[in-house]
């Protein structure tokens, strides 16, 4: 690993942020606006820029505004996803709007959403095509969130495997991959490869539909994965795993595990999600669901070496690879 | 009235928006997203700016994004207000997180905030600097909206009148005067004066109170305030009545108000807002609060008349204070 890069990442990010206030009240509201991103998450997305702003020959002074307010955008999308699916713990500790009531942790990711602008303010190199490139990935991503957030509505999961793909490239892949290529490339004063586009879509997709299938291996939870064994399930979270269950069910099972997946949370027994896990195994759902996110990452790899094996900084280039590879192809 | 400005501003923030997409989930996003900013507020804000603009001999054409920016601005915080004071209404309709559901609305209004900024970027003159005023001046409003919902997490209304104002100066005041008049000067290539921010404070001060007092006016229903009669107290909120009130007031009577406006609103009978009525009328409440906004008022105009008497566009100068004055004093 190339040193250094997290502790440079999360300087800035705290340097962004604001520290104290005389009055005690906006005291605590500072301190709630650090609160996400000082759990020390793994910072992917931002090492992701920074990584791609080196292997284009770039200097990583120019990189670490744009990567720290990608940190930023993350963190305060989480503090209103967690909202809105009204989840209970992030990162090992309760959601910020257990802690601190609904309404004020609202107003406090709407406070982290401009200063992710004001920090983005301050990128040096291609400063319009970054604020371009923020705008869009950020409208893309709420897209891919109202798709979600209206199949939860609507109590819809019988969504096709073209529905999945759709929202999960606009919801994750975006933001997660081709948005870093794309802008470590403008922060060396570059003009992105076309491709990076597609490969970070690939990869994006490979990483969701891994991690949703490690949240159905029983040995994940044991491997330090960190989330919950099947909480997808309890939380009736529409997966690639669900969709190709659905397609492969009768009208009897789908009407079933539709009953079942719309009970809330805690209404739901471990026969219940026992009966899933079950279909989910008789019908290769997961397996199906592994072979999608490989095939993906495959062809992602392979469009990214394509485009980065004659950039100057070879280091980087297999650093990102790899790191993209391990996280795509995940095993417990 | 200088012609045209409300239909010019429409317009622009039409254009700024989302019109249609092919996938219907997110074409129905897109007419969320248009559902505030079609209803037709009075756009005072926008006006501001542009007068101010106006004013200072600038051009129409150079305000326009900055002034339409303003009121996407003003209509993301209404949504987002809107989830955290539950509230039901809004311009005469349901509010958007009563029609679309919590979640949906709350990604609505982060969109709403990237489209606001989209459109921001195309500020043609003194952009850093317009850019850097609404850095702060959301931001300033998010600190005074954490002061209003911390009183109310902690259920605490008795507030000294010195909280209340810097609540409201942080919450109202910024963006509701001060920052318009400042950025119509940017928007016309010119320094703002240093007065603007005092006046603008005291303006905005004076509007709040005064909308609060109007809220306890029976005449006001009648006369097309356009608010439910007392939906303040009904709502609980902190007003400068309500701080003078307890300030007034024994420490029996102070108990037994917090335990009438503790009560969730659908709790409250009639009785308990007479009571509450009655105790502001015999304390001189509203009549303390109506001269604290004539005294703010009346400090504000005569900061901005000594700033504005030597500018080259007299007519605008006049509308713009005409429209101040009228807001600020407003009898029904």
């Amino acid at each position: 690993m190339i040193e250094g890069l997290h502790e440079r990442l999360s300087d800035t990010i705290r340097a962004a942020l604001p520290q104290t206030h005389s009055q005690p009240e906006l005291d605590t509201f500072y301190a709630l606006m650090r609160d996400y991103p000082e759990r020390g998450g793994k910072q992917l997305r931002g090492v992701f820029v920074l990584l791609s702003c080196l292997m284009h020959g770039g200097k990583l002074e120019d990189a670490l505004s744009v990567a720290a307010a990608l940190e930023l955008f993350q963190n305060w999308v989480l503090v209103h996803d967690d909202i809105e699916d009204d989840s209970d713990e992030r990162r090992g500790q309760p959601t910020l709007h257990k802690l601190a009531g609904m309404p004020v942790a609202l107003n406090v990711g709407d406070a982290l959403h401009v200063y992710m602008w004001r920090t983005l303010f301050g990128a040096q190199v291609r400063r319009e095509q970054v604020l371009n490139e923020f705008t869009e990935m950020i409208l893309r991503t709420a897209e891919g969130q109202h798709l979600d957030l209206s199949w939860v509505q609507a109590g819809r999961f019988n969504i096709t495997e073209a529905d999945y793909l759709r929202m999960v490239t606009l919801k994750t892949a975006h933001y997660t991959v081709a948005s870093p290529l794309r802008l470590g490339a403008l922060c060396a004063d570059l003009t992105p490869a076309e491709s990076y586009s597609e490969a970070g879509k690939r990869l994006g997709v490979a990483f969701q539909i891994r991690d949703d299938v490690l949240n159905l291996l029983p040995a994940s939870a044991q491997a330090g994965y960190g989330k919950e064994f099947a909480g997808d399930l309890y939380e009736g979270k529409r997966t690639l795993i669900l969709a190709h269950l659905f397609a492969e069910a009768s009208a009897a099972e789908k009407a079933h595990f539709k009953a079942i997946l719309s009970k809330p949370r805690q209404a739901k027994t471990e026969a219940d999600i026992m009966t899933l896990l079950n279909a989910i195994r008789a019908k290769g759902s997961l397996d199906y669901a592994q072979a999608v996110a490989e095939a993906n990452a495959k062809r992602g790899l392979a469009l990214l070496d394509k485009a980065t094996h004659v950039l100057p900084e070879q280091s980087a280039v297999r650093e990102l690879s790899g790191l993209l590879e391990t996280l795509a192809e995940r095993r417990v």
